[in-house]
Order: C-alpha cells, then structure tokens, then sequence
C-alpha cells in the first residue's frame, strides 16, 4: 500500500510510492529507454491496459474491445490504490495516511499519434469532456478531496509512452501548490472583494504584451512571473472555479485554445517536452469567489531546476514579454 | 538590469535574468553541449574569471595568479548585479523589483577535480569555511535579506562546467521555501516550545533507520517525507539558526560528515548528478529558536519532474528507509 507522508516543517504531502518501488541497485546504472515497440494504447491492444473505467466507443461495441474515440482506464503502476478506508495516523512528529486514492489514464486516440495537436477540435473536446466525466464522478466519493489532471510529453517531461494520453490523480488533500494559490486568492478577495485571476484577465488583455492568443471564451498568455522560459497559462475569460463545471460550448472553445496554444509552442521549440496540469477547486467546496480554474503549460527546455527545487526561487532566462511575441507570431 | 518579480497569486519571486537572456530560437535546437576543452578554473587561468573577491591563498603570492587554494570570483553571468539601489514599484496588479544583488563563484581548488569528494577535509573545511566569509560579509550590506550557497554537480543538476565549484546567490528577499520552513517552525514553536528541527534530530536518532551517518557534530539523514529518492539532509546537531556562525571546529567536523556522506551517495548510485544547497536564517534577523540551519542533498536521479513543478505534489519510489540503509552500508 502506498503512503501519504506530511513534511512535518513545511506541511506538503508526499507519495511514497512502494508499489511501483524501485530498488536503489536501479539507479546505479544509467537508466535505459529503448524505444518501446509494442503500443498498449493502440487500438487492438485493449487487453494490454487494466479493463476501461468509461469509453466513448461507436454503439454497439463492446467494451475493451476496439471502437472506441477514447478509452479511460486504471493506471498500470498506480501511484495510489482505490480501495480502502483513510487511515491517517502520528508517528513522533510526524503524520502519515495510507495512499488511497485514484490514479487514471486518458487514452485520447486509438491511433498511434504523439501529440495532442495531431488530433481534430472535436477529439480534443471528447478529451477535454473526458477530464470532466471522471472528475465529476470521482467528486462524488466522499473519501477525495481533489482531482489533478496533467499530461506528460516526451521523456524528459515523465513520460513512458508516446501514444498521447492524460493522466488524473485523485487525491485525500489538496496539493500544495493549490492551496497556496486559493490562500492568496482569499487574501485578494478580503483586501479588494475581487477574484485576482479576473484582474490578471483584465490587465493582460489591457496590455497586450504578454497575451499568446485571445480566443472566445479563454485567454492564453505568459504569466508576469513566469517560472520557465515559454511557461504559459490558459485562463477562463469568465469566473468559474471548478473545471468541471465547464459546459459544452466552452469545452469546444477551450479545445480550439488549448490545440492553437500548443501548435504555437510545437512550431517555435521544435516539439519539445512539456507538461500541462489543470489547477481546479477542490471537491468539497462549492462555486467560490477566490479560486478561477486554469491550465499551466510547461515545455521543459532547461536543466537548471535542483537549486529551483531546493529554494522555490526560479531564475528564467527568457522575458515573458519576448516568449509571448515569439508565439503570437508562430504561425500554426 | 535583471528584474526580481512577484507572482501576484502565490507571492512567489521570480528572476527575470534579462542579461543572461536566450533568444527564443535557441530553444528551438537541441542544446549542444560539446565537453570543453578549456577549464576556466584552473591554476594558471585565473585572467579567465573576473578579478577575484576573496582568495585563500599561499603567503606572499599576488591577486589572480597561481599560489592559492580557494578563490572566490563574481559569476560571469550573473543572475543579479552588485550595483545600484533597491527600486520596489507595483504595475497594476503586479509587483516588481529590480534585480540588485550578487551572485559569486567559489572554486574549490586549483586542481582540476571534479567531485568535491576528491578534496582532502582540509581542503572541504576551506570551503565551507569561504561559504561563512562571504556570507558574513555581504550580510553588512543593508540591501541584502538572504544568502543562499548552493552546489551544482553534473549538466542534469545545471551545471555548465566540470570543475568543482559552488555559488551564492545573495538576494533582496527571502526565498519562498526558507519562508515556509519558518513559518512552519514559528507554528511548531509557538504550540510546543520547542525547535522542530531539534525535534526531528531527536526522533531520528532514536528511530536509526533513517540515519544515513551519525557522526560528532552533524547527522546526516534521509527525511520521512523525501521528495525525489536519495534525498538526504545535514543537520547540525544542537541548535543554530545562521551558518555563518558555524566555528572552526564546527567547520570540520561538517566537512568531515559531508564529504564521507556526498562519497557514500557517489558510490551507492554510480556518481550521480545532484544539488546541494544550505538553508539558513535570514540576514536581518539575529539568532532565533524557530530555524535551524541544513544542507538539503538532491541527486538527479529521476525525471518525473513537471508535474511536480506545477502541484508542489511529490512521487517518491524508494521509501527514504530503504534508501538510508543502503546508503549506511555503502562503503566509503
């Protein structure tokens, strides 16, 4: 069983994962990555994956058979088990909690592509739809507490497989870095009774020059404190907290945003590595003022994170202002 | 001029290193990264790096000519300038300062070593011993809040040459992980009296199987909730908040902990890349009970780093026991 561990001076949460343990004699040598030749994701192969949760599959086929525009399933090495009670327990100083949880896998094609941007708007949207169907039930076990969605592309970035899939981690707690953001919208909120993503919304599109692409309902941008070169954010033009209170309509404009966005980052960086990750609200709270859902976007372009990792202070190398024009002017 | 920028939601500082800048096209290549064939920190280079700041060095020998053991040298790139004055000023909803601070080298011997490790502890204690001088020193400049020393090893760590070597960066404000650690050891202090990095000490040496060496002074450990696998920490064993008080005796006793704990990681793990870098207390606050200071060791061993870049959320696959006991019983 996996373990929930609380760093007992800075409060963030950490996943020993024993199930997926590596011995310490693993590191020793080089890690090799031989070109896997045999997709489990492809379609044909769906008795290679754990059986489907859901799929939007043609009527009439079966499950985990082929047919299907998209198949969700558990993910082979799960991070955190779905059965089980929370058990939260001290030891001295410090707490624990067993590592329950859910751990999924987004198949977003069933044929082999490698990018998100290979596949149509309307496939896009299914994968968009896709985070909010499972988000929406998961929601409803009262044991999770949040709901993280995020993609890894190319090795340097996590990835195992290249077919383009998603993955969501269902989790007892909140993940650290949310939380920071909803304390620092709550404290915006109390001093100037607005949501400060709004205001970001606002100001960005007054300036100009740090915006990626202003589409319908969603404004794809660099933020003004960019951690990495070419980080980008794509933002909900109007209020809303919960990802998965996104309609159809939106879905589609997100997913006309989110294929641009990343077509523009492709054709700059030549394909690079990145990640994305979904900030929502948590499950148990409901509409809030001070919390705006959003999507970061990370291409992992330079090595210099351990003293990053170490002091949460980020040295970027390339203005904001400049990653911005350098994609408004990427064609795609 | 570098910029300091605040993150408005998260009031996270970010350097905007315009001097050091990149343009976008040079994302778009692979990096090169050919092995250099010069060695800038050699004896007999010293015209290579900026005039030295501090040197140790034999009797009698000049300023930036062979004959020393240790020097200290401006970073040629640097992240922040010495020159000028603090200029704070908010644009709408954002913050901003310019980027004043300093940014040095220490190389750790004339000799073209390229692990610390191969240092005699003699020659550690110099360097530790720089660490404190310097820190010491920059600490009377009123625009300056903190120091932070940290060591990169190996490109994957960011580091762009071989030659041992460590920085410091010395800044206008506190970086947000120190920030935390603080406010979480003033919440431990306030409710139970007591340091929880004194705590923790305790308990370790109680519990053993976390204890990677116990030695006089100083233990060396791998935290119970360890981010990244093999993640281990220095922690001095009585009280003290800021390095730079560290005595002689102190002094080698840590570089004799260091070096035995950094050669133990080296052979268990195939010399790994890895970042170490020493949290202390702030400059404008004199000795406290509530921080204590510790080198925080990162090898660079996984990858699976987006993701927890964007949630603060870590996968760790080695229990920080098992990683302990292998590295208890890794001969040096």
């Amino acid at each position: 069983m996996p373990e929930l561990r609380k760093d007992p001076i800075i409060g963030r949460w950490v996943i020993i994962a024993t199930e997926r343990a590596k011995r310490p004699t693993d590191f020793a040598a080089e890690p090799k990555e031989p070109t896997p030749t045999f997709c489990p994701f492809c379609e044909g192969n769906e008795d290679k994956t754990p059986p489907e949760i859901i799929a939007y599959r043609a009527h009439g086929t079966a499950p985990n058979r082929p047919g299907w525009r998209l198949r969700v399933v558990p993910n082979k090495f799960p991070a955190l088990q779905i059965e089980g009670n929370l058990d939260k327990r001290g030891v001295g100083v410090y707490d624990r909690m067993n590592g329950i949880g859910a751990h999924e896998v987004i198949i977003e094609t069933p044929q082999h592509a490698v990018s998100l941007t290979a596949l149509s708007v309307e496939q896009i949207q299914d994968v968009l739809w896709a985070y909010r169907d499972r988000l929406a039930d998961l929601k409803r076990d009262v044991r999770f507490t949040y709901g993280m969605v995020f993609k890894n592309v190319g090795r340097t970035a996590g990835a195992s497989l290249d077919h383009t899939h998603s993955q969501l981690i269902v989790l007892p707690t909140v993940p650290r870095t949310v939380a920071d953001e909803m304390r620092g919208g709550k404290v915006f909120l109390d001093y100037r009774g607005r949501c400060i993503f709004c205001d970001i919304v606002s100001q960005e599109l007054e300036d100009g020059d740090r915006v990626v692409l202003d589409s319908d309902s969603f404004l794809a941008y660099e933020p003004y404190a960019a951690r990495f070169p070419f980080e980008t954010w794509i933002v909900p033009k109007r209020h809303m907290s919960h990802f998965e209170d996104i309609s159809h309509l939106d879905a589609a404009a997100l997913a006309r945003c989110l294929k641009a966005t990343l077509a523009k980052i492709e054709n700059a960086l030549s394909m690079p590595a990145y990640n994305y990750i979904i900030h929502t609200s948590p499950f148990d709270v409901g509409s809030i003022e001070h919390y705006h859902w959003h999507i970061e976007i990370i291409p992992r372009l330079t090595k210099v994170a351990g003293f990053e990792w170490g002091t949460g202070f980020y040295i970027n190398s390339v203005p904001p202002e400049t990653a911005a024009e350098f994609l408004r002017t990427t064609e795609v």
